[in-house]
């Protein structure tokens, strides 16, 4: 059988460390395991940019488009904050998102066996919590038009982005949302603002309409984004699913995220619909950001970025076997106390990001 | 002197009852301080929706734009959640904060002293918490034209809202940011996402241009809103005063003030530009909502809107000394153990709503 393709994006900061602790892994793969994958490495974001002028070049785009499954570090940093907007990181990384048409971004907020003292919130409060967040992740006031700024007749400036959903974006990412809800505790929170936009009017009517027809089984529940925000805070255990927009989705899935005290480890992938063979376009990437504070010190927690890469190995790959291994080596080497600095707690060794990765390949 | 006016509006849920309480203090202050007040009550919400068929008559709206401070409940409710749009209790709120022009909300997040325990955060996170955050409240995504529901000719619907800021939208609210950070620590960060949304860079660049001119003694920080969520969950006491737009104010002050634990004890106050007597138009209100589950059932915490009062009576009518006296006395009931369900803790007394708002005027 053909070599898995697979494009590796290790983008700015903190990514290309955590992206070379990945490497060890696949390598270990193909000596082990005797599996290999066709790796292409490209730029994206400020590295892209500081390379070729731009945050990501067509001819990386076009391999993103043609490779099994793309797996990104992270992108942006303050060294490119006054960048014209279409030379921006993100920019780079919106493409990708765009041009993949990767409408489901799956974030889930999962607090780790033995982190809980790493969370800010009350350990009883947190103690086994998964919750997964379901995020828009193709439409919305990032893509929508008309955009832009634009000089008044009396020297004003005016700032302008448009907040837009059809029918069609809500269903299938609501789709989605049910489809995880059933194999989880079948709960699914849609949040918006329908009490101010109508936009949310819309969302909440569809999603509503979609569980009628198609998901009855599962429980559903609407909720404002403010509320949810509190929630998550005060109770964060009520919920199982959350499928929201791509801004509100942004901003509680960090919260959510940050919740755990586990965002070194918690891993991302963003779907596409599936083609003809069922197959669908894939991207996965820790849900952690770039952190240039911390970049270029091999203090970074790599695993995020390796259980992203255990994601792809089940949902892109079926690899699931494969996948288990990673998990379960990544719980014992936690077992086992050693921690990157982000997650250290009571009677435990800190280590190096690529200490880190050694270790989980040894354990391996 | 001409007596101070005063509209109160106590809307939906809790409001009726919280306000009732109010009541109390405002008769003690007839009786015992000589100060009274021409006091008008309205309806507002779904209250005014249940009597008139809308949720702001123009009568109340003029009675808000003639007095010289309005004090709010809450509005909103599941029962009037299948109104049309423009009927929804939100409205009529909505309208307030438009027709008086009241571009500042001001929402302290502030930890009171003994109720840190009722706080989902660790202790030592929140203890002496003190953040101010500044909401843009008549401009973005909730006023923005154009927006509504389409339907497309492919029988989609499609819905949409706009961004929509201007050079002095934000300025104005920039500088009461600006100033009150200059009366507290001095520092502000001012919150937007940049990365992804032109009216985003368009805020950045204003604020950063008014720090430049006017305020460089401030120490000023951008932060984007999702990373801004996560900070406040992992270390809220690295911000001293907020400056952010109405949607992303909404999420973050409420994700905020929930952090505290005392969100049944946080006051917030909305102001207008100052006229030519520089007395600026204000609409004092409780930062927690209508909280339908707990409605009518004498248990919630009157002392929000209370101190929403004590608020009122500094800002609005010069009367520091008055305000004073009720919130020392807030401070010695709760030091004395006596509470309302939501702040509960060790070795309290639970009361009701009503036994909370005599109480207090024993105190007095
Ligand atoms: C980097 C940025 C464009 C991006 C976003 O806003 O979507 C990031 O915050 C994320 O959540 O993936
Ligand atoms: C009730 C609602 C319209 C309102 C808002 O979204 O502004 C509320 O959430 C608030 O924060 O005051």
């Amino acid at each position: 059988t053909a070599n898995k393709s697979l494009l590796i994006l290790p983008g700015d900061g903190i990514g290309p460390e955590v992206m070379r602790q990945v490497r060890r892994v696949i390598d270990w793969m193909a000596k082990r395991r005797s599996v290999s994958f066709d790796v292409t490495e490209g730029l994206v974001g400020g590295a892209a940019y500081e390379a070729h002028g731009t945050p990501l070049k067509d001819e990386t785009m076009a391999d993103a488009l043609s490779a099994d499954a793309v797996l990104l570090g992270a992108v942006g940093g303050p060294k490119w904050d006054q960048l014209p907007y279409d030379k921006r990181p993100e920019r780079g990384l919106l493409r990708l998102r765009k041009e993949m048409d990767l409408f489901a971004n799956l974030r889930p907020a999962v607090v780790y066996p033995g982190l809980v003292d790493a969370s800010a919130l009350k350990p009883e409060l947190v103690r086994d919590l998964d919750i997964l967040i379901v995020r828009e992740l193709t439409g919305g006031v990032y893509f929508g038009e008309p955009r832009g700024i634009t000089t008044l007749p009396d020297g004003q400036r005016r700032g302008v982005n448009t907040q837009v959903y059809t029918t069609n974006e809500i269903i299938r990412v609501a789709k989605v949302a049910f489809e995880l809800a059933r194999k989880r505790q079948s709960r699914l929170h849609s949040v918006e603002k329908a009490n101010v936009m109508e936009s949310g009017v819309l969302w909440r009517e569809e999603v509503q309409k979609l569980h009628d027809s198609d998901y009855t089984d599962v429980q559903l529940e609407h909720m404002y984004a403010d509320n949810c925000a509190m929630q998550l805070v005060r109770q964060p255990k009520q919920f199982d699913v959350i499928v929201t927009d791509n801004l509100f989705g942004d901003i509680l899935s960090d919260c959510a995220a940050m919740l755990t005290g586990s965002l070194g480890m918690l891993p991302s992938a963003s779907f596409g619909a599936p083609d003809a063979s069922g197959r669908r376009k894939a991207m996965y990437e820790p849900v952690h950001g770039s952190a240039p504070d911390i970049a270029g010190r091999d203090v970074a927690n790599p695993l995020a970025t390796i259980l992203s890469f255990a994601m792809m190995l089940r949902y892109s790959f079926d690899m699931d076997e494969d996948a288990d291994l990673i998990e379960k080596a990544v719980k014992t080497v936690l077992a086992s106390g050693i921690r990157t600095g982000d997650i250290m707690g009571p009677n435990t060794a800190r280590v190096s990001c690529s200490t880190m990765g050694e270790t989980l390949v040894r354990e391996l």
